[in-house]
């Protein structure tokens, strides 16, 4: 199978799902003078712009990691992905529903916050399980990745997951704590990187 | 004429119209404390975008295949391709008249399978002319590949084409019958495979 | 000049523009048993998609083969280009005019005809002027490309220009005329071709 | 880390962010024989689409022209490129909001104008910020790049950054001059060039 197709496939829905987000911030329409205030109060949608892009940029750049390990792509790992982008593609969704029911609390919050964690566990668990099946199948590596790296990067590429998961309880106690939670994971996979192939490439 | 053009211009519509499906997924904007109702509510809206997004997901691999089977495009090609894309990106249409009509049953839940059966018939004729076109056209053909094994494979890749025009009179009986026949195809067709090029080609 | 990331990024253009055109199509809400009349009433919308898909289709794949004579990119050609593609996004804009004011008649639909006659003048105009910029800067030319078949060829490329710059004229005395003149026009773009290269160019 | 994916999910990103320009500009449904008075009215509709695409088309190309001159792409590189994108898919936004409160004056045509101003200060920043990072990271730089003119080529690659930030105090005094500014900083970027490298390449 043809690698550069599956990763120009991959960017073209990681690039519109990242454009399209811009949808979500509307241009405001109040009474003559009032466009200071209602820039001002339009903070929210900003920040959940920033939010949802830097989100699927990182996870767009642990994608490219990823596949810059691989050299060849079967038929699984294809159905890994589509599952993966159908995922990446949905983020805006529970981003909405947290910038929309967090700040009023009660049940609307708690509902909004399991929501978004479990959506991050589906996240997760596909790019571990896509990570999983490229460690166990040495014939899609790179010649001269180092495997033994590769297994004990899985316990720390999945971190995020364990957290996530943590994140279900703990949206019906917190539902702000779970947004603190989800920020400070995304941070973290902005610095963790996966091992390097042993030759550069490319 | 240059594949390389012709696999991106067709991938990024691919990937634009797979990513557009979230605009059929609305935000619910009901009461306070009525999220949890109406998120499990739009359960048909979730299920009608992983339908579709595996639908074109999956017409994506079998295009990839198609492709990886040539070397070369010439205008005949280009243009069913453009009459297989023009069909692609209309596939949330009938998605959407199914999730929509189907369940009240009577004339319209008729005319929504009859709708889908029909996009279903022009999609798989777009595909059935395009393999038969390139079977019979060697000099598109990677050098190599096995010109008997791929007649061979027409009838099981034109299978899916024989089941939707049986839809078309199903629909009249049974329209939920052509639910499941179309879902049963599209899992049929994540299995389903060309025959390979007897030489690998990346 | 990197030709191959304009490609790129033209072809990201043709496909979302390409794409998007779905969103013109209504999925339609009327009473219970009206969707078999609410679907066929709503032909023009499936015509405008169509010819909207075609004629950006068959742009697109004219835009392949000038690059495809190309070696190199200049500054002067990316901004032709630029030009081109912005007129190639707004090409429903006067599609969607001529389908929703030429049945109507009288001042608007003179008007929509007019328009959508611009319109063309101005793509077929960007066409001219990249081809003849190309063929008048022979670096930029493949090499072996027969320089006197790209000049004769120019009258033959160009001569959309003259039947838009009649239509529009023809506007004024009969909108209908003017719809015909573009249809034409458009389906002979799909069988007039380029010289060849000289040489086989991937 | 492989160039060629980060130039094509920028590209992809700058092609959808240009191509949804399209949505801004609305088909008129007037009374009947007012479709002339309703699109010569819709000018500034016209204008704004015109300078969006010209705007991202410009920065496409500078964009482009940086990534030119860098054989390798790093994390930090990555990173800085995310929040330039970031911001290249916001500009249609105050663009809107020049054109919609611009013309009525007072104090919301001065906070269209500061708004403005800001997001071409962050624009500006990113740009220069991005260069100085290559040029300071000679690994990354393509083979035979002369530095010295690299470094000489800031102050005029930065110049718009210092237009952009007297725009902020100016939007108090005079809305209108900033438009005139920002118009006049993006056509010098039309013709304003990076240093070529040494050697050609590709």
């Amino acid at each position: 199978m043809n690698k550069r197709r599956v990763e120009n496939f991959s960017d073209g829905i990681f690039a519109v799902a990242i454009t399209i987000l811009i949808f979500n911030i509307p241009v405001p329409h109040g009474a003559p003078g009032t466009l200071f205030d209602s820039l001002t109060s339009q903070w929210p949608s900003y920040a959940a712009y920033v939010a949802s892009f830097m989100t699927i940029g990182v996870m767009w750049v642990n994608h490219h990691a990823m596949f810059e390990r691989m050299t060849a792509i079967d038929r699984p790992l294809l159905m890994l992905n589509l599952l993966l982008v159908m995922l990446v593609v949905f983020i805006p969704y529970p981003t909405e529903l947290l910038g929309k029911y967090i700040p009023g609390g009660g049940a609307d919050a708690r509902t909004a916050a399991t929501f978004s964690a479990l959506v991050s566990v589906g996240l997760a668990l596909m790019f571990s399980s896509m990570w999983t099946y490229i460690v166990t199948h040495p014939a899609l590596l790179v010649p001269g990745f180092d495997r033994e790296a590769a297994w004990k990067s899985l316990p720390r590429f999945s971190i995020g997951f364990l957290f996530y998961v943590l994140c279900v309880p703990l949206a019906q106690i917190s539902p702000i704590a779970v947004v603190v939670v989800l920020a400070a994971v995304a941070v973290y996979y902005v610095v963790e990187r996966l091992p390097e192939p042993a030759q550069p490439h490319d």
